[in-house]
């Protein structure tokens, strides 16, 4: 049995704690210092209330002012918070980290920094005290995992992509089980490209679905699906030359990263339905307020790939006239300009390998 | 204006005819001997009785005894017929056929013939007279289309694919409109793989909605949404594997002919009805009486599969072991195995490029 801490209590870091636990670990869930009441509540009665699920008796429950009590032992950190907590978890357990550890993470994201996309388990890394940060290699989760369905232990496949496979198997050790099936992979730069895009992309394969209501039609065979399916195919074939411009040596665009998770996000996520009101023809900021205060990582990984492409952080080949499905995706989420998908252009020989 | 002949008048048939007559051309849409019925309702009100669409008035029917009146002047001819249609619709169009013409079929399909794997183009190029043949590169089209939207004007992006560079360039410039978006290449291996074997993989993927129904889950965020999507993944996977070895230099596994056509099946077709029935846990004939005496390409395809898998037709490494998803299919859908899906097989190596 070992200890394993996940820092964050949002619904993606305690529904891992579930298939963790059931490996047969210990599991230290802390809070961060937006998570106090949901430390409180699942105290209270071990439900979590955001997702409505019950916690296993494995898991201890802790809040961000006893960090140190629950990382004394611990044997792998898990990093569950967003990406906006990154820079938070990296302040809090820098200093506290005096020899290296396994520490993966299910927060996903690209950072554009100085010129260049950077992604998380990079970032994390820079952020690691020098001595510990040579001799460690965050690993980041990707892959089509609904939060709520882990928790209550649907079936889940997922990547786990590190830099050093040695410690991608000391982790997967760790996390996997019956149905928690953990595929790792060493291509870091792919699995990132694909779980960041993933909520631009997803949000446009879900305008089909919008403008099909908006038309006041029915769900059924006949719809707008052959809408919906072009721009799925087109999403992959641009999310996978992104990922080569970035250096990704593999294809993870046509796998559970790619195809897998934009599947989950467009059918399961809040993704998904910011992308159907755009679709039905609301304004952006209209969409955004149906969506009741939901943190919505498709505008902020559009902020960051409008930014990339200005700067030509993709290579010179990769502008924005060879994603047209990314470049509309910009320009109606960030700039309000209505859904008018450009499959003229979809589907170039230099996306068709 | 060209004049341009479709055999077979059943739904797909009828709906290519509208984006042809939207580009300006004639269209002569000839019935099978089993469209008679079909023929005779568009002859009384020109609305399809199958899918409820009105065909444009540049469209004239005919029905299979009319077809020398069909054919003469005709500068193309598209296949509308189902793969069983094929031997027919050769033997009464190749006694026809003295000069080259351009071909191209929406029927899909793989046959095992004498031990090999053959695409319909190859079979249909096979049938022509001498003389003619020699002269012929029939193409296919391929991708996400359901047959209502398309005859609705929904817009639709297809793969047309075809051995030579010129005959696909005359086809695409004939049927590609405002609407119906016509993507050539010259991988027919890989588009013909794709679109036979998407009904396979499309009944699988639809087990997890099954699944869910079955255990009394309601449609929304939280459902089997992680096991469908891992599905969908490792399905994109073993079809680019399969195309791979039947000689497909190309990756249409990850574009329209794949990841859109398995989108559009899964959701839209009866294919992936007939899968949530099998998640759901019906025995195959409960589920086949269900499906109100539907054509089951996936029964179709899976027998092709079986076969192919006992010849070693798609080479020696690729075996049943290596496509874990698709020998499970067969089992479950040939031999009437319960669903169990054996996620730890998925996301191999050697499928994970």
């Amino acid at each position: 049995m070992a200890n394993l801490l996940i820092l964050g209590a949002g619904m993606m870091g305690t529904a891992l704690a579930q298939p963790i636990a059931d490996a047969g670990h210990a599991v230290r869930l802390v809070g961060t210092w937006k998570d106090r009441e949901l430390v409180a509540g699942l105290r209270a009665d071990r439900v979590h209330a955001k997702m409505g699920t019950r916690i296993d008796d494995r898991v201890t429950v802790f809040d961000d002012t006893e960090l140190d009590a629950a990382l004394a032992g611990v044997d792998a950190i898990a990093l569950g918070v967003s990406s906006a907590g990154i820079p938070w978890a990296l302040e809090v357990l820098a200093p506290r980290l005096t020899s290296p550890l396994p520490i993966f993470m299910i927060t996903k994201g690209l950072v554009f920094d100085a010129g260049t996309l950077r992604t998380l388990p990079e970032v994390v890394r820079a952020g690691l005290p020098a001595g510990v940060r040579e001799r460690t290699f965050p690993a980041a989760i990707a892959g089509p995992c609904i939060a709520g369905e882990l928790a209550r232990k649907v079936e889940t496949c997922v990547v786990l992509a590190g830099e050093d496979p040695a410690t991608n198997e000391a982790i997967r050790a760790l996390v996997a089980g019956p149905y928690y099936h953990v595929f790792p992979t060493t291509d870091v730069v792919g699995a990132e490209v694909c779980a960041a895009l993933k909520n631009a992309f997803a949000m446009g394969i879900a305008f089909a679905e919008g403008q099909h209501q908006a038309r006041g039609g029915a769900p059924g065979s006949v719809a707008n699906h052959n809408v919906e399916s072009a721009v799925f195919a087109q999403a992959v074939l641009e999310m996978r030359a992104l990922a080569r411009a970035l250096g990704s040596p593999g294809d993870l665009a046509a796998g559970l990263a790619g195809v897998g998770d934009l599947d989950v996000t467009t059918n399961g996520g809040r993704t998904g339905r910011f992308g159907r009101l755009l679709g039905a023809g609301l304004t952006v900021p209209d969409a955004i307020a149906k969506m009741d205060g939901a943190t919505l990582e498709c505008l902020e990984i559009l902020r960051v790939v409008e930014e990339a492409f200005e700067a030509r952080a993709f290579g010179p080949a990769l502008d924005r006239a060879a994603c047209p499905l990314l470049s509309h995706l910009v320009e109606v989420a960030l700039h309000d300009t209505p859904v008018a998908l450009p499959f003229t252009r979809f589907f170039g020989p230099e996306l068709r390998a």
